[in-house]
């Protein structure tokens, strides 16, 4: 309900680097129920609330043809009653208990989460578990809840030109495999979704051993489990999903470019991103190597890009580097610039160019490499901090297809980076055959 | 079998404008069975053989997710054996009567055509009949088939840089639209394809309710019809395929490109494709403006871009322009420049923009127009002068929406074309934003 997780630069960036560090010293316990059900419980005894979050291991990119949308769509609907509660509204329950409550969906999975005072944990898990198997769609809901998904893309991405822009960035960069399509979905066929596709969907993913429960809080493993073995334990498969095969990205061999012009745009950019491998296609020590490159290049104001576009050269008022590993199938390695006003994007564009074909050249220094390694590991610690974010990393992980040593072994693997990695890395990925280009552009530029 | 029907310019050119004009006085007459399919016979008593077609409404755009290439793997199954003939090779047969034949793949339909002597006509229906309900599709046949369509990808496509570049066009061009996929199907996927997925596909689609036969040839009415009721009409279907719903392509907003550099390439050309009408959605005189339009402009060497830029600027070897709206959901507009050798791609580009802003400044003449229309009804004449064609013309329109009387009014609906909706549709179709444009380069260009 509510949101759709953002394909987009932030959102990826805000859990792409966001691993766990073992100094830390967190447990994180698995188990599996009878069902095949996964419990993952890390406990936090901060303060007396837990982060109660089940995982579908679905999402947009593993619709059916012409069925866009249908994801999102269906994590509306899971707001509404059950065979046992029909008239319920699961967040006001939540809410009327002291608790927040929200659900996204991404191009790999769906989510629900509940942050909650903990002697209501166990009501959270009964809520929960009863809309995994006793879902009433209706019919009357169908249409106004389709008419809320078509406004929240309405307002979302056709009234903002950025989003659009992004869309067609996806749309370009991907030719083949499913994350070209937007999650929230083409408007028209949202428009054309039906109550029987949705209960499709529902009873093909909504499925125990489809799902990942994931307890951070003030909670013992053994607590979670007897309570997720009553609860969920009991549940029986509707049936099994199958592996997840979305067809594949063909060898990336054409630049692509996307102009975009709206008279609505504030800020012209340029952008850039390259076809990059996820975490859990990488070679060894690839998608770590572009996780520090892409801070050493444009993380922040000490960055290489900042320092000589936005402060020695002044011809940009904004930069930015990032690399986006945590999807399953595919990532990407991204760079934009925002010149200052009425500046030329094919300039600054000629720019980018140079410095990703010097970057390329003399590679970075190990003075930054170690630089950026301790910036990485601080982050880490940093957004491990809060609970929430704990459970989300977590099983955003593990629902991608990564385990939990991968996330503990983060630091680890940051620390095996070489300068010869970095530079291996950058070679195969900066290629402008595995790219779009993008401008956006506004009716007063040239 | 065979061959692909490319989903290129040039195919697109032969029959796109190949409509039948009146004062050929040529007979077209149609009839349902009782199972619902349809029967099209066109006289034409030249020469004692006969032309036999039955086409299926159904293409490769019409395939399910992650299962590119299953219209076009099937029509290759569609050669072996069937209940009756376990061990029949299709081709033989005919070939052994003296016939030619062959079958195609399209984006909206596959068609299966024999050409022979006209007291063959019989036995060409009943080895047809057969094929559309009993085809076996043995386990042998599939990896052997599949090997062969997988090497008329590598051939036909990987092998070709051009027809590579085509594919990442209507990559591009198309954001959402199944006609972005290849027909032959990406790789990854053709390697995939199962026997059960092409008996799934056969039963949903190879049934006669879903088919429609066209005869051409020294033959009558009559006698097709009662040959027809005694061979497909005894056919029961085998399922209900219903409404034709593709994804639809979104308003188009952003302008795209395609840069592809590969040393095999022999002349490094720009290109450019806007998304037009098709014939079948078009508004009145829409697609026939079209028609006009692109012959006027890059019809041959008489056309206004030949004159200027390979007669009078010497800016290029060779040039077209082309409109393609037979397919069903979308048409395209399109020109291209090949250079001199060592050319510069960028500036011949600038050259067309300039040329293309020209046209819509200033539209077209009136004798300009009246001579393409001449043209063009001769050309109608001329693809309608073999007796193949003429199969393939009616069954082309009709498996695609079309009508017979569509087809027939084609030379009328050219003269009511004015200038003004050539004017009106150059504005309406020539817009950066809903096209894309390429560039294909070798190692020693630019």
């Amino acid at each position: 309900m509510k949101f759709v997780m953002p394909f987009l630069v932030a959102a990826s960036m805000l859990f792409s680097t966001s691993l766990i560090a073992k100094p830390l010293n967190i447990d994180v316990s698995e188990f599996t129920l009878k069902n095949g059900m996964k419990v993952v419980v890390i406990p936090a005894h901060r303060a007396p609330v837990v982060t109660h979050m089940v995982w579908y291991k679905v999402g947009a990119a593993d619709e059916e043809n012409r069925k866009s949308g249908i994801a999102h769509f269906l994590e509306h609907l899971m707001f509404k009653g059950t065979k046992n509660r029909p008239a319920a509204d699961f967040s006001k329950i939540i809410s009327r208990n002291g608790g927040q409550d929200n659900a996204f969906t991404h191009q790999d999975y769906t989510g629900y989460y509940q942050s909650i005072s903990k002697d209501r944990l166990e009501m959270v898990m009964e809520l929960e578990a009863d809309r995994m198997q006793n879902l009433i769609i209706l019919d009357k809901d169908i249409a106004t809840e389709r008419d809320v998904v078509k406004e929240e893309r309405r307002t979302r991405t056709d009234n903002k030109p950025d989003r659009l822009f992004n869309e067609q960035l996806y749309a370009a960069l991907y030719t083949a495999h499913p994350y070209g399509i937007p999650i929230i979905g083409w408007m028209s066929e949202v428009a054309k979704l039906t109550r029987a596709d949705a209960i499709a969907f529902y009873k093909k993913y909504y499925t125990p051993s489809n799902a990942i429960l994931v307890v951070a809080g003030d909670v013992t493993p053994e607590q979670v489990l007897a309570l997720a073995k009553k609860h969920y334990g009991v549940l029986k498969n509707s049936a099994t999903p199958g592996p997840r095969v979305r067809t594949q990205e063909p060898k990336p061999i054409a630049a692509r470019r996307v102009i975009m012009r709206d008279k609505r745009v504030a800020s012209p950019y340029v952008t850039r991103m390259y076809l990059a491998p996820s975490f859990l296609r990488a070679k060894k020590s690839e998608a770590e190597a572009l996780d520090l490159l892409a801070d050493v290049l444009g993380g922040g104001t000490t960055s290489r890009l900042y320092k000589q576009f936005v402060i020695k050269d002044k011809i940009a008022v904004s930069v930015g580097v990032w690399y986006s590993g945590s999807n399953m199938d595919s990532g990407t390695f991204g760079i934009y610039a925002v010149p200052l006003p009425g500046g030329d994007l094919d300039a600054l564009e000629k720019k980018l160019d140079a410095f990703i074909a010097q970057t390329l050249k003399t590679g970075i220094t190990q003075k930054e490499l170690d630089r950026s390694r301790r910036v990485m590991k601080a982050e880490t610690v940093y957004t491990l901090d809060s609970q929430a974010s704990l459970a989300n990393v977590f099983g955003r992980a593990l629902v991608g297809g990564r385990s939990v040593e991968h996330i503990l072994s983060y630091p680890d693997r940051l620390d095996a980076v070489t300068l010869d990695d970095i530079k291996n890395a950058a070679a195969k990925v900066l290629k402008i055959e595995r790219s779009v280009t993008g401008h956006l552009l506004n009716d007063k530029s040239k």
